[in-house]
């Protein structure tokens, strides 16, 4: 466990220390809008007064029911924390080398240093590679009541953004991976995970280093419908400044694959397993101090 | 379509209309800490100035890969959209009669007026009856790429909960239900969701009338571990003023119920159905303004 303790959030003279949450420094607004996953961390420790606040944030989300259903495994420096974190990292290599491979990140542009693809790649090697290094890796698990339906993710998803978020507004940094997906049952057999509970992800978390770019989205009117299905909404305008980027990973040229290169529906870590990759493409640029108001420079960062 | 227009919204001059977002009034955590799930709205439209926020804010949310597969089909007052709610609101009334009866609402302390459960039945029965008259739903989807993994919720709920939480920054509110289940095949008919398509749920909207408890959940301790599951956190401690609630519905007594009465599996809405709903029975209390700071007076609203 980091043992650390974060000035910002010693509570006020009085008051027993653990009885209040930080003050804001980041509107809600602008949180939503601009927080992007955070793949490259100091090694500082998150200090146990972050940790709580983020998951006392987390666990505010909403579930079906308010069954609360949602449980939360927290990683940091113990034997078992390591182990696991060896565990998904060994898992985030071999599957990230498979798909680098298998959906072309060295071929064409991927071959010049400074293209989207290859910064893409470069950040996804670095992250792999330093796994084990990550300060803290968190595990959303849901605890079933029922057979499992496309919709149970409604009950624990929410926390997990919620907990970016909350990193975030802390001066903290994550991510999603399913890179856990590929290991499920020698992480369920380490952490005495029950049956008949999911484990539905890994978040990675630590403090912010380097440079990191803005959020980057397709277009809203690409994603917005009124009234009916691919009807347009006329309001639907991204507001100025907005930074873009197709969708997903970058297409093999057809043909060019042996379906050997390809890792399977076994090896893959997900569909969150790079959540917001394509962001991290974006040229290098020093991210501003979070303010509250100031909206009106633009929503990204 | 609305056609109201919000003056806090309105661009500086100089800036055409919808080129920036509004400033923040609500900071990052106090929102992510106190949004609760609204079931009760006056009849004034959604400005679209402000569903353009909302929906702006639903889609820098992360998803796999950056594929960005969520969608969202905004209903207001159009034909399909009133057919729509009506069908919607239909099997929301139809579900919840059931699930009245199955999980014992009106039995025990359900017949004592002021009792939890009966305030909680009450606000239920009040947001299937006036369903129709909800101003906007928003339906939530999620374009496959694959066949259905139990992980691919967080490509489309993660948006979900940052609409919801724009909402809360713009003084409106929601919540996400399921009751779109019940119709999905009616539903897709009416507005041409293509197959392939999930329709992930049902997100309610509009400004909030009446009186709304603070958020209820359990006790941090009970949903956050460390090192491996089951194992205490010593820094899982709530915030002082934390309000806390039992998880899910009531539990009807072993044996008082017949087979009969369970709706089963094809009418249940989902886990989401009715999320967030114990925190409708809370004893009525008018929610403060939102400030940015001030938080140390606790989280709840």
């Amino acid at each position: 466990m980091t043992t650390g303790e974060s000035p910002a959030l010693t509570a006020p003279p009085g008051l027993p220390a653990g009885t209040v949450l930080p003050v804001d420094t980041v509107g809600l607004l602008e949180g939503l809008t601009t927080t992007r996953a955070i793949r490259r961390y100091t090694d500082e420790p998150v200090p146990r007064e972050v940790l709580r606040t983020i998951l006392f944030a987390a666990t505010r989300a909403p579930s079906g029911s308010n069954r609360q259903p949602f449980r939360f495994v927290v990683l940091t420096d113990g034997p078992k924390a390591q182990a696991a974190k060896a565990l998904i990292g060994q898992a985030a290599r071999r599957v990230w080398d498979a798909k680098r491979q298998a959906d072309g990140y060295d071929r064409g542009s991927g071959g010049v240093a400074d293209s989207p693809k290859a910064r893409t790649a470069r950040a996804l090697q670095r992250f792999v590679d330093g796994f084990e290094r990550i300060p803290v890796l968190i595990l959303p698990c849901l605890v079933r009541y029922r057979e499992p339906t496309p919709s149970e993710g409604a009950s624990v998803y929410p926390a997990c953004q919620n907990l970016l978020l909350a990193a975030r507004a802390l001066g903290y940094g994550g991510a999603f991976t399913g890179w856990n997906f590929a290991v499920d049952a020698e992480l369920r057999a380490l952490l005495g995970v029950p049956d008949g509970t999911f484990i539905a992800g890994t978040i990675t978390l630590g403090r912010p280093a380097g440079r990191h770019g803005p959020v980057r989205r397709r277009p809203l009117a690409e994603l917005v419908y009124e009234e009916e299905w691919g009807c347009p909404a006329d309001w639907a305008v991204d507001p100025a400044g907005t930074r873009f980027t197709t969708a997903g990973p970058p297409r093999p040229a057809a043909g060019s694959l042996g379906s050997a290169a390809d890792p399977g529906p076994a090896a893959d870590p997900g569909p969150a397993a790079e959540a917001d990759l394509a962001a991290d493409a974006d040229p290098p640029r020093q991210p501003r101090p979070a303010t509250v108001t100031g909206r009106d420079e633009g929503p990204q960062r």
